[in-house]
């Protein structure tokens, strides 16, 4: 048994026998390179249940779920469909390149507020020409709250722009493109972040969240985190309800957060009613930075596949109690 | 005598009692700057004048310009104020982290393209929540006129994301930062591009002027070169004048360019009844791409300086010929 509460080697000595099977709502493409790699078609036979999508599929009497490959990469949603997640089942889930096309999104969006893009923007609308002032990135600092695969390609994509990068973790060790990994603690109980994590907050110019939704992390962003900014941009590619919206409002009317950059809200998508508009000098991004392709859910689920032949727990496999 | 018509030797020896006057309209700080690098008062003395400041300086009918330092990276205006240039006469240049600077502008621009920066603001601005398509930078290719030290930041800034980078000179050699180089040869005369530099252009996603302006490069980018495009985004961080507005409009027209983005144009400031706010998928940005500080300004001139007083040529010391 391992930490994500299944045995590998039993796992991949059933494959042989299981049966596959594919959402149909995914492009052909993952169809076509699931049948490909298993070396089956997809849906035939009587083992036990091998399924690859974004939810738990619906199971016959007699069926037993033996994995669950997401095709997503945040898997709060389908962890509370099915709570308790049975023992013995296997989820995995899919990240694909989405650190790095994670941290370009950041970037692109630290860079534009540098160089007053939109400003620019306004301008040629008016037909206005006037110098407008730019900033250049190298030596402002940015805190990523999460060092896993997507914190770590935000690190990576501003560090190479001259940024330090400062890490939050759990259990804070060196992971390579950050400069720094401080302690997670439990900044939002009543001491509020450590003095560490406050003075960086205080000096950060960009603050990140790329945090998937646990217990611990759930409104994690609140009066506490918020308060110890001073002047940040704010950008959630993390989960939605990590934030506290009416927190980050006020944060906003108080100067501490100077711009929000939100891919991601607590209910999405977002109603034209809904108060995250009104967030002053906030832009909200459609869920839209970390887009995962065919060839992602692919590449990802025939790792895992590969080292459970050889009896290894996948790298993407989910701890269901530490819901990620 | 050197490549630039002066002898640095000659000119070192005269250091010492000449007059050093800053131009008025400079922050104070160039002044303090330039008194602390020379030990006296600006303005005093009765020696050969040294001049730091955008244009030439008003001389009394005795006086002899020994040394200009620019204070700007282009000195096509300054040098045709003043033709032909004065024999022994050395002009430097400033470029201080105008190539880095630069570089950030140009990447900042092409991600937010590729991120749909502009269409996720006007989705804010009518509170509208779709998925837009991003697209990663790496891979895709840049096609950069001009080695310098402008261009190369650019390359550097570009390369760090993963864009492929071809640069285009008068002698093409190994640039560091650049993945080739290519022979710029006559683009613009009857023969068009040379095969190779069509290629490049052809399947360029990027192509970013950095050329100073001199009589070979005066409209250089015309329907030959924009002819050769297939769809690229054309920034302009050189000078206005290497750029045929007609012909750039007729590209944008016929989607030979996708998008521009234009920090320089050939009247500048650009009143509101200029043509170049018609351009279709076009940004203006008001020639703030490469801030000069008054760091920068010290900083050259003071190497400039201390090369002289050693009897070497200054790496910024410009070819009146050459125009650069």
């Amino acid at each position: 048994m391992t930490g994500a509460g299944v045995d590998p080697h039993q796992i991949g000595r059933e494959l042989g026998g299981a049966v596959v099977t594919v959402d149909p709502g995914l492009p052909p493409a993952v169809r076509e390179g699931v049948r490909e790699l298993t070396g089956r078609p997809v849906g035939t036979g009587a083992g036990p249940r091998v399924h690859v999508g974004p939810s738990v599929p619906e199971l016959a009497a007699e069926e037993r779920l033996l994995w669950l490959h997401s095709t997503n990469a945040g898997v709060d949603a389908l962890l509370s469909s099915l709570s308790p997640w049975p023992p013995g089942t296997l989820l995995t889930r899919t990240v694909g390149r989405m650190g790095e096309r994670i941290g370009q999104y950041v970037l692109a969006w630290a860079l534009a507020e540098l160089q007053d893009i939109p400003g620019f923007l306004r301008q040629q609308a008016s037909r206005t020409w006037n110098r407008l002032a730019t900033e250049p990135a190298d030596g402002t600092l940015a805190v990523v709250f999460g060092t896993g695969g997507i914190g770590a390609g935000v690190a990576a994509a501003l560090g190479r722009c001259g940024i330090r990068t400062v890490g939050v973790a759990r259990t804070p060790r060196r992971v390579p493109g950050f400069d720094d990994v401080l302690r997670l603690g439990s900044p939002a109980g009543p001491d509020g972040p450590s003095a560490e994590l406050a003075a960086a907050l205080a000096e950060a110019r960009w603050v990140v969240d790329a945090l998937p939704l646990t217990p611990e992390t759930d409104g994690l962003f609140g009066p506490g985190l918020f308060g110890a900014m001073s002047g940040a941009t704010f950008f959630n590619v993390g989960r939605g309800a990590t934030v506290r919206t009416d927190a980050l409002a006020q944060a906003l009317e108080d100067g501490r957060v100077a711009h929000a950059v939100l891919d991601v809200l607590p209910e999405e998508p977002a109603p034209p009613t809904s108060p995250a508009w009104d967030l002053p000098r906030t832009t909200l991004t459609s869920h839209s930075a970390g887009p995962t392709t065919a060839t992602d859910i692919t590449t990802d689920f025939s790792a895992a596949w590969h080292s459970l032949r050889v009896g290894r727990l996948p790298t993407l496999a989910v701890h269901p109690t530490a819901g990620y």
